[in-house]
This record gives C-alpha cells, sequence and structure tokens, in this order.
C-alpha cells in the first residue's frame, strides 16, 4: 500500500495525539493512585467474620414486611400455591448457584438453605453466603414472577431478610429442621381452626395438601448428585441438566424414615 | 325468621361437625406445640450482631459475578449509561424504604449507603441491615429493568453480595466515601488509557460525562429533609412526594464544598 | 431501766441527728442516680459474646514474654522441672474453680483447659470464661512460686494471655490437643537437637523424663467424678477431698489408648 | 597439643555416637513435623478479633467472686485503704506494661484501663489486650499484697474477670468514666446510708475522704508524657523513671475542670 506524503504527516499527527492522552492519562493515573493510597486505610475498618469450621451452615431468608405484601397481591390465607410455588422456583435458583447448599426447606415465606459442613465457599464468610443468597433468591423471585402469577402484575419489589446460623452436629441440624416443619404445620392448623371458628365451612386438615402442612424440601437427585463432578468438565448443556435435577417434596423430614433414605445429605 | 324442626336439625348437626372439627384443631394444635417445644432450643444458636452505637454504618452493596452479566447484555465498557441508570434507581428504592439513609454513592456495579449514627433501625442488627438493603436492591433492580433496556431482555437474574462496615467519626466516613470516587475516577482512567492503547480513537478524560467520573451521590433534599418529620403525620400522597424528593447528583464529594454546601447530612 | 431526763434528751438529739443525716443521704442517693442514669447508656456499647453452643470450649492461656521472664529466673533449658511443675499446681487451682474443666493439658509456659460442650458456666460468655481462667491461673502462679522455688525470689509478676476456641466435634478436640502435644515432642526434640550440636554431650532423647517429651495432662479421677454430684450436698472437707482427685499424667493422649479408657471424657 | 593413639580414637567415637544421634533427632523431627501438619488445621478454628480502628479501647477488670474474698480477709466496709491500695499498685504494675494505656480508673475491686485510640498493641486483637491486662493486674495484686497486709496472709489466690469495650468519641469515653465514678459515689452514699439505719453513730458523708468517694484516676504526668518518645532510647534506669511517673488522684472527672486541665490525655 502506498502512502502519499499528506497521508503519512495525517498518521503521524494523530499518533502523536493519542500519545500525548496515554501520558496525560498515565500521569492522572497515578495522581488517582495516590490520592487514593491517602484513603484506602478505611478498609482496615471491615471486619472479616468466617463462620467457624466444621458446622453446617444454615442461611434462612424470610420475607421483609410479607404481611403487606400478601394484602396487596391478594395471597390465599394462610397458603398461596403460586406463592409457594414461586418460592420454591427461587430456592432451586440459590441451589443452582451453589453446589454446595446440599438442601433447603421453605414455607410460608421462609427458606432455610443448608450448605454443607466442609463447604469453602467464600471462605466461609457468613456475610457474602448470607447476601448473595438473599440477592439470588429476590432477584429469581421478581424475575419469574409472571410464571406463577400470569395475570397479575408485582405491585411492587418485594424484600427479604437474612440469617446466618451455624449447626455443629447432625442432630442439631435436623432438629433446626424439625423445628421449621413443626412450625409450618402448627401454623396451618392455627389458620384453619381460626377459619373455623369465624366461617361457615371447615376444611378437614387431614384433607389439605401435603404441601400446606410439610412445606417443601428441595434435595439433589441422588444419581445426579453422584455423578456431579463427573459432569463437572462436561458441557454446558449436560450441566444444565444435572442441574435441573433438583427434587422439590411435600414430605416430613422430622422422622427417621426420610434421612435413612436420604445417607447422602448428612454425610455431605 | 322461622326455621322447619328440619332446618333446625340441619342447623344442629353442622354445628356438632364444626365443634367437633374445633375441638381436633385444638387437640393436634396442642400436640404440635409439645413437638415444637422439643426443637426451639435450637433458636440460641442465632447470635446477637448489633452494631456498635454511635457508628456511621455503612452497607455496600456490589455486584457478584458482574463480569458475566455485563458481557451477556452487552453493557458498553467501562461504563454503560443504561446499567448506571438502572443502579441509581435501585439505589433510590432503598433510600425510600430506609429513611434513615442519609446518602448513597454508587459507581460501576456497587453502591454504599449510609444509615445515621444514631439510626434505631432494625436495633441496628448488621445482618438484617446488610440482608434487607441487598434484597430490596436486587429486587428493584430487577423490576426496572425494562425501563433502562426496553429493547433488551433481561437473561437472567442478576445477584448482589453485600456488607456492613462501621466508621466512628465523620472524617472516616469522608474518607471511605473518597475511597470510593477516587476508586471510580481510576477505574475510568485506567479503561480509557487501555482503549487508546488498543484503539483508533481516544476520548478525552476531560470530556467524559461527570457520570464516569464521579459516579452518582443521592442525597435527600434539603427542605424535604427538613419537613420530613412532620409529614410523617401526613397523608399517603404528601409522603410519596417527599420520598421522591432525592436528588442524583454527580458531583465531586471528596473536597470541601460538597459538604460545607449539605451539613445536614453530617449532622443527622 | 431507768433514764434520766438528760439521758432522754441526749438520746432524742442523736436521734435527731441520725435523722437529719439519714434525709441527706437519701437526697444525695436520689441525686446520684438521676447523674449515673445520663450516663448508663455506655452499657450498651458492651457486646454479648456467647459461645456456640454444643461445642467444646478450650481456653489457652500462654506465657506473655516468657523468654525474658525464664532467663531473669535461670530456667533450665529447655524444660524445667520446678517451673513445669509450678505451671500444673495453677493449672489444678483452675479445674477446682470450674468444675465443667474436664480436661486440661500443658507443656512449656502454655495450658489448655477444655470444658465440656454443654457446659453454662457464665453463660458460655467467651471472655468471661477467658478472663476468669487466665486470672486464676495466673494469682496461683504466683501464691505457689515459693512451693516450687523456695531458694529463689520471684523477680517480677508476670503474665498470660488467653484465648477461647471453639470445637464442634470430639474428633476437632482430640486434633486440638494432638497438636498442641506433637509440638511438646518438636519443641524438647528440636531443644536437644541443638544441644547436641553445640554441646559436648548429647542426652538420649528416649531417656528424657515422660514430662518432657508428653507434657501433662490433667483429668478428674473417674470414681470421683462419677461420685461428684452426690458430693455437692456434703460438708466442705468432703468436698475438698472430691476437689483434690485430680490426676496429673505425663502420658500419650495422640493415640486411642488414653481415651478408651477414659471415655467419660468426650462423654461430658 | 598431643593426642595419643587411644585419645583420637576415643575422640572420633564420640564424634560417631553424637553424628548418630543428631541423625536420630532430624529423623524424628522430620517425623514430628508430619504428624504435627496432620493436626494443625485445628489452628483454623481461631478467630480474628481486632478491635474497630479508631475507637477508644476500654479494658475493665472486676474482682470475681469478691464478696467472699473481703469477708475472708476482714475487709473494713464499704471501703478498706489498704485493699483500695493494693489495687491502685497493681493497676500501675498495667499502664508501666502497656505505655498505651492513657488514663486508668478504679474503685471498689474494679478498674478500667484506657488505651489512646491510634493503639497498635498486639494489632488492637480484643482477646489478648484483655487477657494481658487481667493477668498482670492479678499477677501484681498477689505479688504485692505483703506491702498492703503485712500483718495478713493471702488466704488463696483471688481471681478477676476482664471484657473489653470500644468507645468511638471522646463523649462516649467521658461518659463512660463519669459512669463508673457516679458508681462509686452512689456505692459508698448507699453503704453509709445503711449503716446509719443499723448503727449507733453515723459518718458525715462530706468528711469521707475523697478516695472512698471519687475512686482513683491515675495518669501519667504531663511532663514525662512529653518526653517519654525522648527516653524510649534512653537506658534502662531512666526509662523506669519516667515509668513511675504515674499519679494516682482521688478528683472527680465527670466535670470539665479535669479535662481541660489534661488536655493531652484526649490527644493521645
Amino acid at each position: 500500500m502506498f502512502l502519499s506524503k499528506k497521508g503519512m504527516i495525517r498518521i503521524f499527527l494523530r499518533s502523536c495525539t493519542r500519545l500525548q492522552l496515554l501520558q496525560n492519562y498515565c500521569k492522572a493515573e497515578t495522581h488517582q493512585k495516590m490520592a487514593n493510597s491517602q484513603f484506602d486505610y478505611v478498609k482496615s475498618f471491615e471486619s472479616m467474620d468466617s463462620c467457624l469450621p466444621n458446622c453446617w451452615i444454615v442461611v434462612r431468608i424470610d420475607g421483609n414486611n410479607f404481611h403487606k405484601f400478601s394484602s396487596k397481591h391478594n395471597f390465599k390465607k394462610p397458603n398461596d400455591d403460586r406463592a409457594l410455588g414461586l418460592m420454591t422456583r427461587a430456592a432451586r435458583s440459590v441451589m443452582e448457584l451453589f453446589n454446595d447448599v446440599v438442601l433447603s426447606y421453605g414455607q410460608s415465606d421462609e427458606y432455610s438453605f443448608v450448605f454443607k459442613k466442609g463447604t469453602k465457599t467464600y471462605n466461609r464468610r457468613s456475610s457474602k453466603l448470607s447476601s448473595v443468597v438473599v440477592s439470588q433468591f429476590t432477584s429469581s423471585y421478581v424475575y419469574h414472577w409472571k410464571e406463577y402469577f400470569p395475570d397479575l402484575q408485582l405491585g411492587y419489589p418485594p424484600a427479604f431478610d437474612s440469617r446466618t446460623v451455624l449447626y455443629p452436629s447432625d442432630k442439631n441440624l435436623r432438629d433446626y429442621l424439625s423445628w421449621r416443619q413443626a412450625d409450618c404445620e402448627l401454623g396451618t392448623l392455627s389458620s384453619d381452626k381460626n377459619e373455623i371458628l369465624f366461617s361457615q365451612f371447615g376444611i378437614n386438615y387431614n384433607n389439605l395438601p401435603q404441601l400446606h402442612r410439610k412445606g417443601t424440601v428441595i434435595v439433589r437427585d441422588k444419581v445426579t448428585y453422584a455423578s456431579r463432578n463427573a459432569l463437572r468438565k462436561e458441557p454446558d448443556d449436560k450441566r444444565s441438566k444435572a442441574q435441573s435435577m433438583l427434587l422439590a417434596l411435600n414430605i416430613d423430614i422430622i422422622g427417621k424414615q426420610f434421612w435413612e433414605g436420604n445417607p447422602h445429605i448428612l454425610a455431605a
């Protein structure tokens, strides 16, 4: 390619301009770095909050001011099937993000996520785990709303809170989950009791769907679970298939049966 | 009103059925309460995490894996105006929820929320503050997406993390905010510098919009601020007007000028 | 009894004086209480630091600047039998104060105290446990000095630091104690190795007393342990007898043998 | 020097023995190091507990079960001058150990130690500061007992507890100290009030020594304070002189006067 003299000069001048700019940027950058270093001592005010090793880490999220939210959207009381479905959809999304969540349990407007004892996720930093879980959950809740409420516009963006709790032993963890499930049954019972007192028609508790009485436990399919490591190196479509192998069950988790049938959970 | 004998019997029997049901519910409830009390010792594993009094509480949220998220949605680098606008929309939503947030500052995929020193919100519980802020932010981000990206479907639900940091003195707080703003300028500079190195055309840093160079600070309008307490007892439409009096500014907050012009912020 | 008029007047006047004084005191007290209440908000700055339930609580104390202290008092290196004896005497004193310490292990200038998993001592407050342990230990160390160093005056008051560490499982606890005992053997080995390098005469490690190689573990006598509860209601002399049933052993606690022979310790 | 053949052989053989020993030690050391490394993961169970920067760090020690201790040693109630003197002697010892303690205040069986805001001692680790303070205090208390109770044998080793509290602002710190001093006055008042009620003779509160009414504040002599840095490089005898320049005062620290007269304390 031939370049005219004029062309060469133009290119030369343009280069000069860019060089000058670059120099200015570098100068400004140095200046900024110095300015920055004058302030960055404030980083030392952040505290480490690593969870004690060898403990089950439970992150529980809970609807913030959901009394108002469920009224506003006319949720059926005490249990709205669409709302419960959406909660479980959001919980799945959390379990897809965190492979180390071995089980989650939800009822009403709350969900608990159990990280395996030895998880190294985010170096076990409590606030990091707690915040990403609640953020992912909320995000997914809003994102999937229209699938569960096709005829009802989301009125305003809802919020959840979250907390991290540690349980040292398997028994403590099981008791925690039993506590939440017993709370679910109690809540449903009380609601229906009040229903009878104030309305014409009672509903027989024994006929209530398990969803309302037992809440929802999500576990990873045993087969998938076993082959998960193998799949880690597989192409994306296979992985997403594996990740979707999450089973949502409405069963009793207080008794032995569930745990004896799923020994891989506590062995995690 | 007259009731036939048959009618009376029907009503009587119906009452009996409801009474029986009620009795069953009460029995079951008692039983459940006992079951529950066997497990609720696990509540004691939750820890108190109240923030030290008389300190500025800063909650900073940060995009989780936003490198992927911004690629996926073709965000302009280093600053995408639509994305920045959406961040600020979500931040407003947090400030509408928490009257005690006196200022927030954002840049790139992060936002910091400053609660006033004496706030009693959630009894200053760190995880509660941190989680509701990040949840409200995320919720609002997804909810308002389409207003900022009318032509682009949200590909998947994004997540943010959050942390709580305490700053004892006004100087510490100002240095924290200066640190974040200096980081903003530095980030923009470095990006543009690399742009020059690899592309044909440089952009003059001085011509960059203040939005990119300074980030965004949101404060409450002084007038509104003063009359906020008065408005607390006002009807809802007036209040929402007051709450919308949030000013988003793209100005320097490192120097004295901003703080001298807004003495009510540090006096909060 | 007869009282002269003068006597009665004297008593009357004395009463009046006392009444006046009392009144003044009450006034001053009210005033002080008000003054006090103006300041006592500062109590809220203290933080709760309860240990996670169902974890072994270990308080480890460690000589503060004992390099200087052992030089000053010409301690034999690496192990001075009198100094080790005094350490163990001080450790006993801690175990006499805290019935919930089920085992303690010491070597060199450190001692670890293991509180049983379910201890309710001081409501499991970490700083309270940690501080009273180190204070009692130090107090006893100075108090009993002359029994172990009859010919050597204590040169100055020594100090120890302390920390609280939680171990969720029995295995974690045993590994902790193994870590300390392996450290003891390693320390002794290294010292003697250096001894050989620089001196004329080596000492055969296998001939070293177990005290130096294994450190000291203090446990409660099984019989005493079993009958402790019974003794709680016994007269003081019996109790002190029970409390003195602390066995100091210089044996291996890394292997299984010790733990299988003393199952009551981990069952605590 | 001549060596007989026999002598040479003896030396040679001795060397061989030592070499063999050394080899054995090195082998054993390597083995031990491996054993140790199998356990030292337990170190990760220890938690960081650095104090928030830019806050006053107060360590308060308090007699543990001193009701019994003061009965046992017949302390005069509510204030025993010898016991108070010993407390202050022990407090001095803490201030001699920690140059960063700018003030201490004591009354009854408690003492508070104020570390300057910016102290780097032990990297501001809460448990380390708290434990060494209480250990040094206790150690000194037992060590100096006989100087204050020449005719009374120490009956048993006493213990103290300690805690760390943070105060972000100078006002918070002053209010803390005012709270303790107001408590001192209140305690003395109440005691004397009860004295009047039950005894024949009242004591006029205004005549009570300041020691009882105000407690004891220990500060560093201003002159010494100023020249402390200079003295850092001085020989030991000069330093100890400087360190002994601690003033114990029985004065009001609630009002402004004390603080205006000693501006160097809060400026620390």
